[in-house]
């Protein structure tokens, strides 16, 4: 296995972009990646996409990607000249809300097997051209279609169901997720890519419409549009002035779990989490107290909760005093949703995966502002597609300045 | 890189399955194709889908089918007891119609790479959940949207302007490619799993009506369900008794090109096929000449005279004449289509690329019956999405009797 290298960043601002298309979206972080990778063109591309072909009306993302982001065969890749110029290979990866990370996990495979020198991994998701019942309705097709969309579930109210068990076993306060929300706000308001830049106060949390009841409008990322890429390739094929310290993927993992809740054992344990989160641990030859900070999914509240308790930050029922007492603050024990998490930065779909990477990295370059978080070495990022139905976790790791 | 081997194969009938769900569908593959490995249970999970979303309103494919699949981890992969078993990792690959090659080419990868040891490839659609304006509206989204889906061009139109535009360019009779819907009808008669078992007459192929001028009935594939998986490991983990030829996947490659026709320099060369063939047969260090039988994507007629073109068995123009000559036939210079092809073996979209596996490992394991091509070694298959819009091809050869 071959050592795989983030060689370039690219993302837009996540939020409503009327006026751009999903196509242009992307298009726009293509480029900004090859541009931040000194030049580096990648073979393949792998795109995480959640809902193109029913919010955006476009499946088929990667030929055309690859197509109007200029990604065409080097003239040295083919015995004979070619009556015209044909495109790289593409595809899109889709796991529900994990499918900007299981496209990351496809760009790694595919460099670290050498079957690819340079990847690209593209996430991509556009919540504005349609109204708000096609995005219920969108949404509700990565929840289980025969057993649970079918009786009304939408993501929003399983989420809700889970907190209210949770408050349930463990005595939490109804209030008791607040601190994700206001973590995220605070760490927002220095990212210039995020949708809401702006601290929010533990009275307007609490002042706060239901969404669906225990969940209040701060406890459920807002979808919205976005896009990011990676350029991934070994360090031996880096530019020579590559301007940028080295971070490398140490490990990635992924696992599944039941789409409905109702066939859980225990439905306030992320199985597939904690299982994703101790191979990666294993492959990277690290230990959980290492990990400098984590960038878990918090499409709900009470996810980031169970994440930090799949991943072992705290014991099951504890997760949400790690968030009420500081310990996820960007100087707190384990800085979480470091630039915003999904709840301020905006909750991009299928790229989120790919966001979360772009921002570990961002931090293990040293590039991340008044959110650096101080001498960052080890990051670990998590994408769950639905409830931990498909948890995807890598850690990356500074390995040069 | 590691040998990967076909240690298991499963299919359904194709067909209009009205009584069967996508998730039963494919369930009955998992089982059949662990079955058909005497065993052999998978780590990770690839599913070749083009249109869940749409067709069946359910996404997130992966995660269910490990779940109903029972593909659950074994209880040496992790660290600590789980309260919960969690399911292997498992994601959806989407590329259009080549959705199906697109994943056999990761799960190739998984396998190739020693990340994986035993890979699944599942390929499954289903069109009959939905009637006929959602299926042609749901088909529209894997053309390009902004620039064809909005003027009202459906897939069979667009392949109907390239057979309009060969018919001019090359002189080839009106009639000239009813040899490629006769050979699939003629070769589907021995395959109990194809959609239409019947051989067709010239008389019937003329007297077909049209459904976009030129292409008449028997130009175009039926859309319909089914499922296919493969599973993939290397030799060394094979069961002991393995009870059939040993298949390897000598090489396997993909490109792609523009979604538009408006595009390209010539809408009448399909340049990522033509890049596809020529990167794997590098890649297996094969010539053209040692391929004993190549299945194409017929899902279209026009596509398969392209794609013969493309791969290098006929010159530009030329391709609709080895179907007219009877070179196609199942003892002729290059079979194609020897199970029926999309045409009469029936189209399941996303899971094409799978049939065609399955199909192709069943000649090399000589297990094709009456169709059997004699003393086959070496077979190419390719997987298109749109007019090769994606390319995805593979060579199986045959290592071991």
């Amino acid at each position: 296995m071959s050592d795989v290298i983030i060689a370039g960043i690219g993302q837009t601002q996540v939020g409503e972009h009327w006026d751009v298309s999903l196509r242009s979206l992307a298009v726009k972080v293509i480029l900004a990646a090859i541009k931040d990778a000194g030049g580096l063109r990648p073979q393949a591309l792998f795109v995480g996409n959640m809902l193109g072909a029913t919010l955006s009306h476009q499946a088929h993302l990667g030929a055309m990607l690859a197509d109007f982001g200029g990604l065409h065969l080097g003239d040295g890749m083919d015995q004979k000249p070619l009556k015209q110029r044909a495109g790289i290979e593409a595809e899109t990866v889709e796991a529900g809300g994990a499918s900007g990370g299981a496209a990351l996990r496809q760009g790694y495979m595919a460099v670290a097997s050498g079957l690819v020198d340079v990847a690209m991994v593209v996430g991509v998701e556009k919540f504005t051209d349609v109204v708000g019942p096609e995005v219920e309705a969108a949404l509700a097709t990565v929840t289980d279609g025969d057993f649970e969309a079918i009786q009304g579930l939408t993501p929003t109210a399983q989420a809700a169901m889970l907190a209210r068990r949770y408050i349930h076993e463990f005595n939490m306060p109804v209030d008791g997720l607040a601190g994700f929300a206001l973590t995220a706000h605070a760490n927002a308001a220095g990212n210039k890519n995020a949708m809401f830049r702006k601290a929010i106060s533990l009275e307007a949390y609490h002042k706060a419409e239901l969404v669906s009841d225990p969940l209040n409008m701060f406890d459920a990322a807002p979808n919205a549009d976005g896009a990011a890429a990676l350029i991934l390739t070994r360090a031996d094929l880096l530019p020579k002035d590559f301007p940028h310290s080295q971070v490398r993927i140490a490990a990635s993992a992924s696992a599944s779990d039941t789409l409905g809740l109702h066939n859980r054992a225990d439905p306030l344990w992320f199985a597939a989490a904690q299982v994703s989160v101790e191979q990666a641990l294993r492959k990277a030859g690290l230990q959980r107290e290492q990990v400098d900070f984590f960038e878990y999914h918090d499409a709900y509240s009470i996810f980031a909760a169970l994440s930090l308790e799949a991943a072992g930050f705290a014991p099951a029922g504890q997760g949400w005093k790690l968030a009420a007492d500081g310990s996820i603050g960007l100087t707190g024990q384990i800085p979480c949703a470091t630039l915003g998490g999904s709840k301020a930065r905006g909750n991009p779909g299928g790229a989120t995966g790919v966001y979360q990477a772009v921002e570990a990295a961002s931090q293990l370059q040293g590039r991340a502002g008044s959110n650096q978080i101080a001498g960052a070495k080890i990051a670990m990022i998590q994408c769950l597609g639905g409830p931990a139905a498909t948890a995807v976790t890598h850690i990356l790791e500074k390995v040069r300045d």
